[in-house]
């Protein structure tokens, strides 16, 4: 049996996402901007795409931007509150410690042009509270970016409470909702938020097409310049084929939400309380405010990577955290953002799952994780340290 | 008839494209950064895209770096050597007034940041001369960036001769290939090339995926900041199916180029003798050193978006220039640039024609064009000024 347990990495396109795109790789592939009938057919298919994506986040078609993806929507809707914050001589900016890269090094960049960062403590349920926010907002504040639920632990962030304490306060609030879109159900007009960035390939859309929701009014900065697509702020000739694709699964998501979350949840749930069954292990991320999908445990004693080969040879694919960041031999910054130690840190397993896994997957996984978490620590100097006294256990 | 002959607004994808596409969409859709099974297929598929793209510029794989487009690897490549520009305290950049916008606009951006930019004259024949660059060097050049052949009137550079006097300056020099790849043969390090763009979309590949080739040992500076990937230079998750389906198309049309190129050409001139019977008409852009697939003829008294409706309705697929910024009412910068009056330049037909183009298609052309030119001038106060003595013919 093999089970894709890392939908948070990416998911695999559905029936209904291929099915949108094959047409515009095959057959209406006119240049949107084109005047004659297949460049036109091409326009009105990424005018449809625009209203469906607006549909799914509660904004108008005008308020959305079509980008490669979730990284750039994010930079572009940084880049653009910064350079707002700018010209008002604002250059605070409020974020967390446990964004997604996309997010920290985009500010990282800010810190170095100039602007002070703010990156607010998550606590250990890996939650930020209004409170914080409100605290944390000076006169000078430009933008609070503050994700919709976390990527490597699930947490579910108060958004719309965060939203209203910028409002309130008159600061831009952004929010990478990266790994929220088509998981839980969005309205970036009840929920105050001014910009919103998404990922068509964390829904079972396609890889390398995004979107970003900007409140109309706030001018937009380029970060890629020329043609005047996407009026005249995302230059490049569209991605048709993936935009529509993208707006087809999101729109089947949201659609199906009201179904699929309680089951997805439920799986999550069962596979949480069964692994927590093995010794010396601990949940990371909220309990209850925590996506359908995400389960993410460390257990004492093991590294994180050999854990991830063993679970393939099981069939199991599976993540120690962001895989935008594998490779690197660093700890997650997320975990260390909600307190981990290093050494605990470095065992975490992340499962993310979707509405097509199934009972009996979860019943592989909860049959070779505490086999394969058993097998590891026999082999772990740190294990033999901590069974035998010399070591304290820390979980 | 349907006739499209706007290949460079956009191509029909290749068979091969689509068909190298496909796995990457249906089953193969592990995140490349992912380390079990299903990730490292992805990654495995990146690598061999990656080696058929180099192989075709005759560069090494670590060169390339995908990107969501043309737009955004032009975009990359002069931002790269502005920043690197101003760490050596030279802040000049030659290029072009005929440029793409994804380059012009970005050169304004910079100019707005305290660059200065020298636009080179590129004469009736649009072509740029290397004495002209060779003059224009200063001490604190940091870039020549001119495009490979000119987009809208198909002018091929001297781009061997170009690159060399920068070479010999010490000068970084980037082409805009996005017309080129695909269509001319290209070898970036025979052709003194440091950095190139190209775009998938213009040779039978997808939208929403190019590449920038830059030569190792010049840092890029980031677009888009997020994930490792593409060695930390582009963050987001790879468009991969995108990337393997470019890399195909490009492999594709590079191994035909022989026989695909020569009988292009021969019917692109056979269109241009024929459209230049046609009174009062002129070709744009030089005859020899052409795009195999470009024709742009002015025809006096008419304006060129009422061509293209007639056309359309004819079966004809054609612009009037670059698709990118069709919608304007301004006409042709590049036309402007090689000296055609604005009431000259707005009477434009760019015809771009691909391989998979037929002779009965130009047969068709060849039919409908004078026809619907006559009928347009029969409606044209400026055409019976012209015919009365009242204006005076400017070609």
């Amino acid at each position: 049996m093999r089970v894709y347990a890392d939908n948070a990495a990416t998911t695999k396109m559905s029936r209904t996402a291929i099915d949108a795109m094959l047409p515009y790789l095959e057959t209406h592939y006119g240049n949107p901007s084109s005047l004659y009938s297949i460049g036109q057919e091409a326009a009105e298919a990424l005018l449809a795409a625009r209203e469906t994506v607006a549909g799914c986040l509660g904004c108008e078609p005008r308020e959305i931007t079509f980008t490669s993806g979730g990284s750039e929507a994010d930079n572009q809707a940084i880049m653009t509150a910064a350079a707002i914050g700018a010209r008002n001589g604002k250059k605070h900016i409020i974020s967390t410690a446990f964004e997604h890269h996309a997010v920290l090094h985009t500010l990282n960049k800010l810190a170095r042009q100039g602007y002070d960062i703010t990156l607010l403590d998550v606590h250990e349920n890996g939650i930020v509270t209004p409170e914080q926010v409100a605290e944390a907002i000076r006169e000078d504040t430009c933008l609070v970016t503050i994700m919709y639920a976390n990527n490597e632990i699930g947490s579910i962030q108060p958004i719309p409470e965060i939203g209203k304490v910028c409002r309130e306060k008159g600061v831009l609030f952004h929010t990478d909702a990266v790994q929220a879109a088509g998981h839980l159900a969005i309205d970036v007009k009840a929920q105050n938020i001014d910009m919103l960035s998404l990922s068509g390939h964390k829904f079972h859309g396609p890889k390398g097409v995004g979107a970003l929701y900007c409140r109309k009014g706030i001018p937009l900065t380029n970060l890629i310049e020329g043609g005047a697509q996407e009026r005249g702020k995302r230059a490049g000739t569209e991605n048709v084929a993936g935009i529509v694709s993208m707006a087809a699964a999101l729109k089947e998501a949201c659609d199906n939400l009201d179904e699929t979350a309680p089951r997805v949840a439920a799986m999550r749930d069962r596979l949480i309380d069964g692994l927590l069954q093995i010794p010396h292990s601990v949940l990371n991320g909220d309990r209850t405010s925590r996506l359908p999908g995400n389960v993410n445990i460390c257990f004492e004693g093991i590294e994180g990577e050999s854990l991830l080969l063993m679970l393939d040879d099981e069939g199991v694919c599976a993540s120690s955290g962001s895989a935008c960041t594998s490779g690197s031999l660093d700890p997650s910054h997320v975990l260390l953002a909600i307190g981990r130690p290093h050494e605990i840190a470095h065992g975490s397993l992340r499962l993310s799952l979707c509405d097509t896994n199934t009972d009996e997957e979860i019943d592989h996984i909860l049959e070779v994780v505490p086999k394969v978490v058993t097998h590891l620590r026999g082999f772990s100097p740190v294990w033999r340290d901590l069974e035998s006294g010399k070591r304290e256990h820390l979980i």
